[in-house]
């Protein structure tokens, strides 16, 4: 039997298995590779259903993807067989502010959700680096979150319910359009984060929030990155919840400095961006509070309240982990161990323990992240033409995953396992690892959905 | 094989099996009876892993109880066998401020949390109403909350790892103890809310917040409970979050004002009891906020930051459920259908329906809830000797559990599904009933876990 030729009927006229459009298709922003054998491009959750269906009589590799942003190669179909473009799957199905959600299918782009609230004064808050480009399907699959999460959780607190389609075909709805049910296992959390390998998210009911009145900036700058990681603590204790808290080292605030001499980053240690929101006043206290919790370990504090000035210093933040390849032309940011979490009181050891890794291997890191969650981003700098840089990246992108589950932590905070970090899953979860075993031979019998991925 | 002999040498001097002692355990808030054969006290999380080892073995049905203040028979052992009592496990393990958690054994009364992290200046949100007598692994065991998710969210929103013993005494831990990962399937939510059937929760490491600077109540009453219904979803639209948002109808108020004339409730209508939380400016301007989004449809505001005044509200509000049988000694209030939840803009049709349908059955409703999120808690109050008023109680029960189904809700908001509404779970979950049948048979072959709940 042709499958192609099968599946050609399901998605009218929207299929591929061009080998150059293939190609297009085997790799997302990690260093994952693997070819699907045909594209699909389905535009229903009747259509998904069907080729589920199909797919599970043939056991055929079912590999679906939004925008490719993802950095383990979640959306890379290692296994071959179908990938499933969610991407024109991208309709705003309804804006209910009354009822404080929106539901929306699977391949609309973050951002453009957020545009379309904007309006109406609410927001999405999960907001990650990719939300430009990145569909909420891969955001919701990947429990991808971003800079806010401090103040307003992850994605997976604002997913009420998802429509997904089952490894066989079936069609479910993982929960209800309410704020709050204690009704049976929380599918719907199941599902978040499970990249592909339990079913096919097709819909989304998500919950929203109002945006906030006012806005406010405290860049403070440390003597040592520890100390910077030690101030999340401190200003935590001190009462206050920023709204985002983002770590950049020194190497880091060199490179911002370097593109534009005339940015208005202190020039004299690591810092951290904090933001708080709320209404004017209670914004004017947070900032306040937090200012005095980090005035003695700090060298310098700067609170604006300037749109421009905010504008300039987050569009700085932004543009840091691409920003570092103009430093030095000869050498690319490659992704790997770039996502390491680890309790907060572990921030000043895990910063240490990179500097200390890298420098053993020899590789100049540079880290930012969300500390306020215990996010250390880690950027790795190699000649992608040199074969012993790519051994040294190897080298510390094991070591750094190591070095995470050593301190409590994770191998992921918020990029997912994907491929990429397959083999470390089972050393993070101990026995728990059986109980994702046990639950993906229970959801998905023949291994169509995404195989290959979370070690399982 | 003397099962009973067996298990007493894990639990060296703390089973019983005295017929009167298994009738105190036969029980708990909710019309579910049945009685175990044996109940053991276990202390540590290594006798509840040989218990279960055992029981796996031989078949037994295992029944994990906190406090027993449950509303659905979670905590009922309906198929006898062990009760495993968990109250003697109660220790607080750790409160790490710096890293924004606490951990606990399970069997820990809630409120005790609260009391020990007073002093540090932080809270656990989540406050189920029987907070002062129920357990947190019961708490979790059931994602009760309470009053505070509106703006807090649900107990789900605080697990950051739990160890859990599985079905045949291997003992895992679903997550670590930081505050973001994306790392495998999200283990911590799937056992919050399981109802002991997938495993036995042990201890849980739970996010904490800083207890905020100030409060403030805003007391609104309305000419009907649908607008008071509606004021909710447009307290929202106007950009307020409160932290509190509970709605008691005309029967509720007036059994507060018979029981103390003197009590600062209006005399005329449906009351919304708003409270902000924040720092001290942010809760005036929201205070202020709500008041006004509301005004146009209510009767009369009331504002007040006086503690003794807000003492006196929310204690009257707490006391409402027990207070209604004191208004007609021959009438006991009965936990059934009582755990409604709606999406936010069903809230008026909602509140309707619960007159419509406890009118035509011939029993007098009261209604009050946390509206913020849909919530309907319903009394029903009948004479307990009169076989009628049962039938009756019965009948408006499956009545409104099947309401809320239609309206798009939930048959449990916070309280649980248990035994007692087992037989709506199907219907509410269409399709994904089957998930959650696979799921338990994968990690519970035997069906030793709490059988004859959910369901299942």
């Amino acid at each position: 039997m042709d499958h192609f030729e099968e599946l050609k009927k399901i998605c009218v006229g929207r299929t591929t298995n061009a080998p150059a459009e293939l190609c297009c298709y085997a790799a997302d922003g990690s260093q994952i590779k693997g070819k699907p054998d045909y594209v699909l491009f389905p535009h229903t959750t009747e259509e998904v259903s069907q080729i589920l269906a199909y797919a599970n009589i043939h056991l055929i590799p079912v590999t679906a993807r939004g925008a490719g942003t993802g950095m383990a190669g979640g959306a890379v179909p290692v296994q071959g067989g179908i990938l499933l473009d969610l991407s024109q799957m991208n309709r705003i199905l309804s804006i209910d502010i009354d009822n404080i959600q929106v539901t929306v299918e699977a391949g609309l782009i973050a951002d453009k959700l957020n545009e379309a609230l904007k309006p109406y004064g609410f927001f999405f808050p999960p907001d990650p680096g990719s939300a430009a480009t990145c569909t909420i399907g891969g955001q919701i699959a990947n429990n991808a979150s971003g800079m806010r999460c401090v103040k307003y959780g992850t994605t997976k607190n604002y997913v009420l319910n998802l429509e997904v389609v089952l490894a066989d075909g079936t069609v479910i709805e993982t929960g209800r359009n309410c704020l709050k049910s204690s009704a049976g296992y929380d599918l719907s959390r199941l599902y978040v984060g499970s990249e592909g390998t339990l079913g096919i998210i097709t819909k989304a009911v998500l919950k929203i929030a109002p945006i906030p009145q006012a806005r406010k900036l405290v860049m403070v700058s440390f003597p040592s990155p520890e100390s910077a990681g030690l101030s999340v603590s401190r200003v935590f204790a001190a009462g206050v919840i920023p709204s985002a808290c983002e770590i950049l080292d020194k190497t880091s605030v060199s490179v911002l400095t370097k593109l534009d001499p005339n940015i208005i980053f202190p020039r004299d240690g690591d810092v951290v961006l904090f933001e708080v929101d709320g209404s004017k006043n209670a914004v004017d206290e947070s900032a306040e509070m937090l200012a005095k919790a980090c005035e003695e370990m700090s060298s310098s504090i700067l609170i604006t309240d300037d749109p421009a000035k905010m504008k300039e210093i987050w569009d700085a933040r932004r543009m840091v982990g691409a920003a570092v390849s103009k430093l030095d032309p000869t050498k690319t940011r490659v992704y790997a161990g770039e996502d390491l979490g680890v309790p907060i009181r572990k921030l000043p050891e895990a910063i240490s323990k990179v500097y200390e890794i890298t420098n053993e291997v020899g590789i100049t890191p540079m880290i930012y992240g969300h500390v306020g969650d215990g996010t250390v981003h880690v950027g790795l700098f190699i000649d992608v033409l040199d074969e012993n840089d790519w051994k040294k990246l190897h080298i510390a992108a094991d070591k750094l995953h190591l070095a995470a589950i050593e301190l409590g932590g994770t191998v992921s905070s918020e990029h997912g396992i994907g491929a990429a970090r397959g083999m470390y899953l089972e050393k993070q979860c101990g026995p728990a690892f059986e109980v994702m075993k046990a639950i993906k031979k229970a959801l998905d019998p023949n291994g169509i959905l995404n195989p290959g991925k979370l070690g399982l």
